[in-house]
């Protein structure tokens, strides 16, 4: 998975441990692509200070999910759920009659869970 | 939910953000049912101050909680995927010809992630 993408997993699950200055600077950079200097500006710091408090940001994220492992156990689920809706697709195909389509919406439901 | 039970599945999702010693007295008194004064004695201090000390780990991890909303979430999908078992158990009685086993380990696999 690409640095970027993982680090923003990450930040879905644990962003709530941060606080608020460094949930800011984690969304303007990550989410909202500002530059390093643009982020720095309004605090009054140099884009090497930003850098520097993202990097440590990250590593809190990293430290997080080694402690709780709540990114992996996601991916863990959705391939379960992804596997079981492939089954189900199956099954419907040779079974059409039935009422799927409460089941169908239950399998979204999980999954955005 | 009891109070007991509440307590055991925060400390389920977020037990692997306590010290050692917060773990230690929290699995002493919730999982191993020791007294206040048995789980004092090894590290020397009364049965109030291990009283006080288990409610400042029940208030950080109900604290955890309130941020991360991982028991929460749990319930919601537990809730979910009994709905979709029962669903897929009717299903079943009217086209059990289906290869059901693989579904149901699907789902068995879902409900311990």
């Amino acid at each position: 998975m690409d640095e970027r993408l993982y680090s923003t997993l990450l930040y879905d699950f644990y962003g709530g441990l941060l606080t608020d200055k460094q949930k800011e600077m984690f969304e303007s950079y990550y989410l909202n692509d500002l530059s390093l200097r643009e982020i720095g500006e309004p605090f009054g710091i140099t884009r090497q200070a930003v850098s520097d408090l993202l990097k440590r940001t990250k590593n809190l994220l990293a430290e997080y999910e080694a402690r709780l492992g709540l990114v992996a156990r996601h991916k863990a689920l959705s391939a379960s759920v992804e596997a079981l809706e492939e089954r189900l697709g199956t099954l419907r195909k040779s079974h059409p009659d039935g009422n799927w389509d409460e089941v169908l919406r239950n399998i979204e439901e999980i999954k955005e869970l």
